[in-house]
């Protein structure tokens, strides 16, 4: 099969591409969205996306892997002059590479555990695609059983968010859905639900975090609402002893992860 | 004192701010830096940082705080126009006040430790401005007894840390040079090196951080370099079982700092 190839800026999929990295309400619309690089694109692969256009600049990467487009047999495939691939690859990227995929639903009924006694990680309302990626590098390397995000800020597919997360957006079983939603799935599956709170008392290092445990976050400017405190099993603290009461949410998340890891004999 | 106001981008105190904030090479020349916002003044000022200049924008915050004038008694105060204010302020910063201060010269004989085992951040040539920031929050924290930057990339001083630190830049005890002076000081005071490395294999969780103990991570791209591995008393791993075999430095950081926390009872 001949690949088609784009040596013009002003192409409708160059457009389409870049409405996509820019807009999300476009990939909301359309259900789709940009991978960049080949560490992305492999993660996203095994993360179960399927690929509908890969894209390529033949000049940096003369040729696709033959596993990325037997796996997506129906992909168009598509050839970037290195001035359209320019245009639409971010400034650090030099791989040659990327795809339009299909987004997920992120479904609450769609995340299956294979324990009884999960690790779930919920942000509430998280703002910043640096801070969400990081909470998924931690959850990746934890290997939460899932990630459970509240009242969404944005899309998953923030550009940004793909990025900061290297890729972890793809690895972890994430579901999106409102406050009440969550609270409600986590109750139904009876997953003990522990909000960290700087009007808590009670030391994180002192609760018991081996049963079915969901870790909850909020905004650092603001915390949890109301909601996730008056429904919270046990509301922890990190203490802190410093001249600033607050670390970044990411960091917060991290320490709570990982010491229910610590309890769990990793 | 009648202030004096400044209503011209043009003027040679604003050149200086503004060239203050961008060069690192004229931070280091001169030995200033600059300011901004009422909370990281007041930071710097419970920090021991004198002030050289305080300014304000008399449309946003119409009068200095009594106590900043009075403990910065030969400080010349300086209004400036809302243009002037503009032109030189973050974007994000609305609060009328910004200061020239004195570096410190963060060397590593001005470290005092009120504790026979103290507990010590070291990060190797941390690199992005935002990382050293969160790295920062997480020792104020903690209250670790000090922060010890080796082969620093960059002053600390450079207006993205001291945003990203919330003001903690003033808050810790920072000492900095290179990896052989930290490592010899830590020698000295017979503080425990405990590096984080992927390369290692004992599990940090299982180690016992209540001696004096020192936390070492290096950069998120290549990890500690040979000095402090071979220098070590102990490489340490936080097992990850996720797709990416890497979290964010900070992140990493404040897991470990944590644990020693804990360990110690907080």
């Amino acid at each position: 099969m001949e690949a088609k190839i784009i040596s013009s800026v002003q192409n409708s999929l160059v457009k389409k591409i870049l409405l996509l990295k820019e807009k999300s309400r476009e990939r909301r619309k359309t259900g789709l969205f940009v991978v960049e690089g080949q560490r992305e694109l492999e993660l996203a692969q095994k993360g179960g996306f399927y690929f509908e256009t890969l894209l390529h600049c033949p000049e940096i990467l003369p040729q696709l892997d033959t596993s990325l487009i037997s796996k997506n047999p129906n992909a168009e495939i598509v050839q970037l002059s290195k001035q359209v691939y320019e245009k639409v690859a971010y400034r650090e990227t030099t791989e040659g590479i990327l795809a339009i995929a299909k987004a997920k639903e992120h479904s609450l009924e769609d995340i299956q555990f294979s324990t009884k006694t999960p690790l779930v990680l919920v942000a509430e309302a998280p703002e910043k695609p640096g801070n969400v990626g990081a909470l998924l590098r931690t959850a990746d390397a934890a290997a939460v059983d899932a990630v459970l995000i509240a009242n969404p800020k944005s899309d998953l597919y923030n550009p940004n968010i793909i990025r900061s997360s290297v890729g972890c957006v793809f690895t972890n079983q994430i579901g999106m859905g409102s406050s009440e939603e969550i609270i409600g799935f986590l109750k139904e599956h009876q997953i003990k639900i522990n909000c960290a709170a700087l009007t808590a008392s009670k030391n994180y290092a002192e609760c018991d975090f081996t049963e079915a445990t969901a870790i909850v976050v909020g905004t650092e400017a603001t915390g949890l609402t109301e909601d996730w405190l008056q429904n919270s099993d046990q509301n922890i603290i990190i203490p802190m002893q410093g001249e600033i009461d607050s670390m970044n949410v990411s960091v917060s998340a991290a320490i709570l992860i990982f010491e229910a890891k610590r309890q769990r004999g990793f």
